[in-house]
């Protein structure tokens, strides 16, 4: 059998057909075009999973599930998207709604759980019991991975682990708190954190790349960074060390088998990942303390669809037991 | 069958024997004396053990399994005490040097653990399908059940929830790490808020009862708050806004059915828990956002041997499996 995997931007619309081992077939995309009524997007995303469909070669009778990835929270028992900020949407009965158009069985998850998902099924914690995925991207989304299957919570609000509180009374988060994990580990905060070591640092040759501090993004600082740049290296410093610490938080709580670094900052690769896991130690409770694995991420924008694609296929598979 | 509950305490054994339902046939209790060879010590747990099992009329026959809780972190597949603050001990073979006494399936985990297992049992959270329980005391302890089995993690490091930041650049913690969430919610934390407090309010009744700022414990601060002391009002109400936090923080990360807060400070009851319920709803990501009950722990002081005897029992069945 295989499986339709639609992510769900804010931006565009991704959409894919892959086999059982999460191989994408083919694709197709869209812009969202979120301004729109709900019911106009959901329009587009089922014919932009019926073009993939048809590009790959297969027909709906052999189609299991369908899975969607959304950048918001949903409840799956419902089929209900009950909140998402970058779309304005709040109770939109996305399951129903597609159905009308694509008769298969539907199952919503958050995309940084189902990029975790993807992960876990076709990526770098393949086989792991447990994972837990962290997208560090423009905000910090989460994924919690456990015996293959993710974990949405009794309520279906978990793994919102960009909003964590980090750091009582600390910046102002988007979401209405203070100290959110996201204002100190996301691509935001690695920016803010560069705009503030330039308060200290002024002639820096990344402000000279950059020509103002308004032009300053994610990339230029790792690259600066990597450059040796003051001023970029002590905001990576300062990041890095956050990250050790939101790393710790993760193993303290739930103690993963692996833990997975996605999204736009992953890139910076070994560069990265090298400065992270040389912080962590310091955070453990005690010198001898076993933990995780920590990881970059391996199916870059693929993730989307794959994992949305697998979703239908555990949660299925769950269904048939 | 019946079940053989170890609660190993810095300064006490209990032991007990329960029923399948985890009620509390006989106990019995001796002094830890800490500082001897961790031999000594066990010897003691297995004599205690096996004096409460006199007691309660059976045979050790009639014995499935014997369940131990630690104030520290075991490896269960391996029968080891990792690391026990407390007791000095690392690395100390338990299931090895109990079964010379007592030739029965041994399991252990972290007291924390076993208290919110023992709720989920037999206590207050019975029948839930996820929990996470607190216990708020000289330090912050926590457990994590799934469906009726505790969450210990890849490396048995798991639920060490008085350890997640919560403070970047807090308040020093006794494992090295800075604002550790235990620094801001155990009893300790609350009396340190009390103190503060008093610097800005030293007329005050808490600290005529007290007599010196070294006299007050956390008992004495919820009294003075409940009977309206500006100082311990303020104090509780610092310390209850970082309790909601902390709770906030831990519907974001995994979002379990019920929350459940024991220890020495939720003796506090009805006044402790509708301060922090009132507190939780302004630190939602969005108005309409569910996420569990919160509720006290009901089984007190026998928690501890009701969840070791429990953890005997569902990992014990879950090997028969």
């Amino acid at each position: 059998m295989f499986y339709i995997g639609i992510d769900l931007g804010g931006t565009h619309i991704a959409a894919g057909v892959t086999d059982s081992a999460g191989r994408i077939l083919a694709r197709d995309s869209t812009p969202t075009r979120a301004e729109r009524p709900y019911q106009a997007v959901i329009a587009d995303m089922a014919a932009c999973a019926l073009s993939a469909l048809d590009q790959s070669g297969h027909s709906l009778e052999e189609v299991a599930a369908l899975g969607v990835g959304i950048p918001g929270i949903a409840q799956n028992d419902r089929g209900v998207v009950i909140f998402c900020t970058n779309l304005g949407w709040e109770q939109v009965p996305l399951r129903e709604e597609l159905q009308r158009y694509i008769d298969k069985p539907v199952f919503i998850d958050n995309d940084a759980t189902l990029a975790g998902l993807a992960e876990s099924m076709a990526g770098v914690s393949r086989g792991a019991s447990s994972s837990v995925f962290l997208t560090l991207g423009t905000g910090v989304g989460g994924g919690i991975i456990f015996d293959g299957k993710p974990w949405t919570g009794a309520h279906g609000v978990a793994s919102e682990l960009g909003h964590l509180t980090l750091a009582l009374d600390g910046v102002p988060c988007t979401c209405g708190k203070d100290g959110c994990l996201e204002r100190y580990c996301s691509a935001t905060a690695l920016i803010r954190l560069a705009k503030e070591a330039l308060a200290e640092r002024p002639d820096s040759q990344m402000l000279r790349l950059a020509g103002s501090p308004e032009g300053i993004d994610g990339k230029l600082v790792i690259d600066c960074a990597r450059a040796g740049d003051p001023a970029a290296l002590a905001a990576f410093e300062r990041y890095t060390r956050y990250l050790a610490l939101a790393i710790n938080t993760i193993v303290s709580f739930i103690d993963p088998q692996m833990i997975v670094l996605g999204g736009g900052i992953s890139q910076a690769g070994a560069f990265l990942l090298d400065a992270v896991r040389a912080k962590i130690p310091q955070y453990l409770m005690f010198k001898t303390m076993p933990f995780g694995r920590v990881e970059l991420a391996v199916l870059g924008n693929s993730a989307g669809i794959i994992g949305a694609a697998m979703l239908g296929k555990v949660l299925k598979e769950g269904e048939s037991l």
